[in-house]
């Protein structure tokens, strides 16, 4: 449970806001690079963190991450010509490059010195490891580029895709920090049907619905174990990492291992990326189909102009099982498939997760011991964005390379999590 | 016409509010049976005063009406699995029977007990009489179920529906107690099309336009007369009843007989229920066809996932006639068949009072002696209200059996309304 | 640039406030006399400077345009009965004339007075130049009907045509005094392919894309000259009027000549009126069907009953391309036929404008020498409009003779304003 004046503090990042200066301090994923496959291409429309954006793809190949409306008039830069170097405003022909420059100003006089005063506003763009990044905080405290190994590994190894979750942030990225709810929402009765077969150590999630936590803070946020019983003795252990300011790597048995990024669109919409990635060997064919299966991250999704609350409109990856649909509930099925009667894991999760409303109402919360891992997000996330507030910057956002962790999934007969994190952290390359 | 402050009174029913305090007093119907057909069926969304719920059907056939979101981490509790004698959130496994319980906190230790410290909000519910009743007032105060005739005959003799009018709940139940109305509404120039053809009185209604009304005071509420000349020296009486809070019976010539009950759902929403019964016999085939035919009351309607203007999704039964495709008005029915050009009488209704605004401003009204039960019925109601928040509790909502009486639609020689009365009242059970 | 409370003042229409005060002292456009085809015919849904209305054609032909809520009890008078000489409310029979007279009560006694004590709003109406035109100032400040030439000539030699712009109207009528735009937006580089293909003269926008503005303020609001080099030693001039408080004449090159009217919905919705008209001669059938093609003005449109954001109706003419569909916007006919992709005028001014959203943020501009005209347009509203704050009434709306003026599109010599306008003024009517 947060109080009201918490909840506010964690939910909302406007320009101005704790959380939004918070999240103003770290690279975020923008785009996937396939969303402006190609130089010159026709742009983007985005919103990040309350920001209205247009994103391009130059003649050169770099991407700029501009204003949605020309600073002349404000008129909409998406409607603009992509070409020779810059995005030109189609209303009168005021052309910016991807640094916000202003290089041509056609309807005035061919002498006027107007266009060396006026820029878009333009935020610093990187394309790396499977992502167009930007970084829309004060110039002078740029921060590092988290180097996630997914980002490190050759691009044949790893699967990133975009979508859309008409919820606020938090209310997803909690879900990644929730192990008890795999044991219900992810069940799967009927095994046989179940997404991803690999072994039968998933069952244990259903032996053990109740797991005991253990939680450790880090430098760049908390690494947790959750232990519960095999049934044999043994302890079934899912080892998850949780990153500031709102990155996961979920534990897995076997390659590839993912998670997911939940960067606010505004308050009631989310921008997810999901990752999978195999750090040894390139994606296998079979691989990438039951990645773009739908069955569970990342979701089935059409191309969509989607629009807003206010009217604007963003171009996204919506859901084809969403809110207005139910998420496709089959009764019959879940009386005998599954435990929710819906299809894939994503969609399981965004069918809670946007059903609690657009910002769910903490103050009513009942939380007990499953949910110590949601509680430490939340009290680490707020106290780093009050201390930001009181000019304590956060020292991750400059520490690229911790971010380099993994998540594991094993069954060990250790059932103390700092015992088991010494026998398995080496191998599993779950650095704490 | 109403002050600003009485409209606001009359209309607004959320928690806290004078008139959602005086609804909180009585029994309000919630659904129709049928609507939960079957133990453990898939549950249905409401809202009823403002207030989010989720209705299910347990094991043993008992109705639970709950919180909307289960009370762990505000998950809707729709997407449950309705099983074993309770209704478990699939999120993390919390299972609640009907009258809130937590039953099972499968995601906690098994010794823990949190289970026993947490409950969903759950309302007393009942089903009588053809509905599914709920009461959502303070316990210490549970009133009696009105005990009206179609709630006390067979089930073969009753038919009840229930459907969404996309107003203010006063708006519709205001055109109850409307006689002069009918005259022009519900007008068919073209009597051979008109949806009932009982005999030859209706044309009354044609005939004299300006009723003369008789209202008298009662405990339930209160019972009007409206007398037309036939024409022929002798009166067509139309005697109809209403009551606290928000019931109508309504006059018919011969059976069935029927009526409907307003309940808000929010402000600019309403569940209205709509009866026709023969307390004498068991409805025949012809009747239950002509009520389904939507010709009068209930309206055609298709079951539907309705999205209220803040993004709650309840589910109803949703005109096919309707604002958005202006109640399949025909300009050339209008001009020869009937005076609308809409073809069902509550679809007539309802075009007019959507087409008023969801709350019509009541300040701007120009009332007539037409009006006189309108006006009554909005002074009983508000006196009532602003009685209560003063600490008189309304007493009828103790004396059920006050609600048995009976509407008249009868052609009599007597002009005076308490004469008429001591002569037909009896025989029609419109007990005053 | 404007400050925050220009912008309000500039935009803001609603009773009472300086910009709607103003509008209220003019003869508004209101309907095109063809959406009231015969007499009797089915009402039409308005809503005009944020008042909600019905226009009626009346058994005699006469149209009055009503309050659309009857007084009575406020029901939708839009499904009323237009039938012999007035709007009957089909609630209870309420009949009104076009002056808002209740003719008829129906459901009162026939001896009553009150009647005659109930009026419905009803605005002054004329009928002239091809346009139902509606005046909603005070009754002793009644203006003149401007006496635009394209209302004084025979109904052969004109088109008028009516439709939607989501989009405050201050937004829209700036384009058509931004002569700088035509350059880019509506720049075809394929001219086989462009709506209008009259001489070689349209090149000349492309050939300078800066042109040099003078401005003459004038009794109307004010003319200007866009002087653009043609490339062979002469000038293109475009001679544009713009009148208060928001008409414009465009300059073309021959016949026919057009134009548009901006009329206030609301803040955020404009009914946009545009004519064509050649004084001399009746409009050719390949002219009309130039006209009514959509490849300039009016776009091509849809009827449709048209949803305003707090859910009331009104009946419009609605663009094919549209918000909803990015304006059909073609990214390969961007490239290579035309400066948008989008293919007709309007629907180009439109897309542009519509995507700056509802009400622009006139405080983050950036003008230049190119927008001369916009900000005089502004600079004359705003004054006029606080003129009027202080008891100062615009005299221009009893002026209505200063409205017949004529654009000008000529090469010519003459490179200064005064010394064309001595040339040339007279022989195109331009009369300053």
């Amino acid at each position: 449970m947060l109080s009201r004046e918490e909840n506010e503090l964690l939910t909302r990042t406007a320009p101005g806001t704790p959380m939004g200066d918070l999240f103003r301090r770290f690279w975020l994923p923008a785009l996937i690079p396939n969303e402006l496959p190609e130089p010159d291409c026709p742009p983007v429309r985005l919103r990040i963190l309350h920001e209205d954006l247009v994103a391009f793809r130059d003649t050169e190949g770099k991407v700029g991450i501009l204003d949605a409306l020309c600073p002349h008039k404000l008129a909409p830069l998406f409607f603009g010509r992509n070409e020779e170097c810059g995005l030109r405003c189609v209303y009168h022909g005021w052309k910016f490059d991807v640094d916000g420059n202003c290089v041509e100003m056609a309807n005035e006089p061919p002498d006027s010195a107007f266009k060396d005063k006026v820029k878009v506003k333009a935020y610093p763009v990187e394309e790396w490891g499977g992502l167009i990044w930007v970084y829309m905080g004060p110039a002078h405290l740029k921060p590092e580029l988290p180097q996630f190994e997914w980002g490190r590994v050759p691009e044949t190894h790893r699967h990133i895709a975009r979508w859309l979750q008409t919820t606020n942030w938090a209310q997803g990225m909690e879900g990644e920090i929730d192990t008890s709810h795999i044991s219900f929402l992810h069940r799967w009765m009927d095994q046989s049907q179940a997404p991803q077969r690999r072994n039968a150590q998933r069952n244990f999630s259903i032996v053990d619905g109740a797991p005991v936590l253990t939680l450790h803070q880090t430098d760049y946020g908390f690494v947790y174990g959750a232990r519960r019983n095999t049934g044999n003795g043994d302890y079934y252990w899912r080892v998850t990492q949780w990153l500031y300011p709102m990155w996961s790597v979920i534990a897995a048995q076997t390659w590839p291992i993912g998670g997911r990024a939940w960067v606010p669109i505004d308050d009631e919409n989310t921008n997810v990326f999901g990752y999978n990635y195999n750090a040894e060997a390139p994606l296998t064919e079979e691989q990438i189909t039951m990645i773009e299966s739908g069955r569970a991250f990342p979701p089935r999704t059409t191309r969509e102009r989607h629009m807003l609350a206010d009217g604007t409109v963003i171009d996204h990856n919506v859901g084809v099982a969403n809110k207005t649909n139910d998420f496709l509930i089959d009764r019959d099925m879940q009386r005998t498939v599954n435990f929710t009667g819906i299809w894939g894991v994503n969609e399981q999760d965004r069918g809670l997760q946007e059903g609690m409303g657009r910002i769910v109402d903490r103050t009513r919360e009942h939380l007990g011991t499953a949910d110590q891992a949601t509680i430490a997000g939340r009290r680490a996330l707020i106290r780093m964005a009050r201390d930001l507030q009181e000019g304590i910057e956060p020292a991750i956002a400059h520490e690229g390379h911790k971010y380099g962790v993994r998540s594991m999934d094993i069954v060990s007969p250790e059932g103390d999590f700092n015992r088991f994190m010494e026998v398995h952290g080496d191998a599993g390359k779950a650095k704490v």
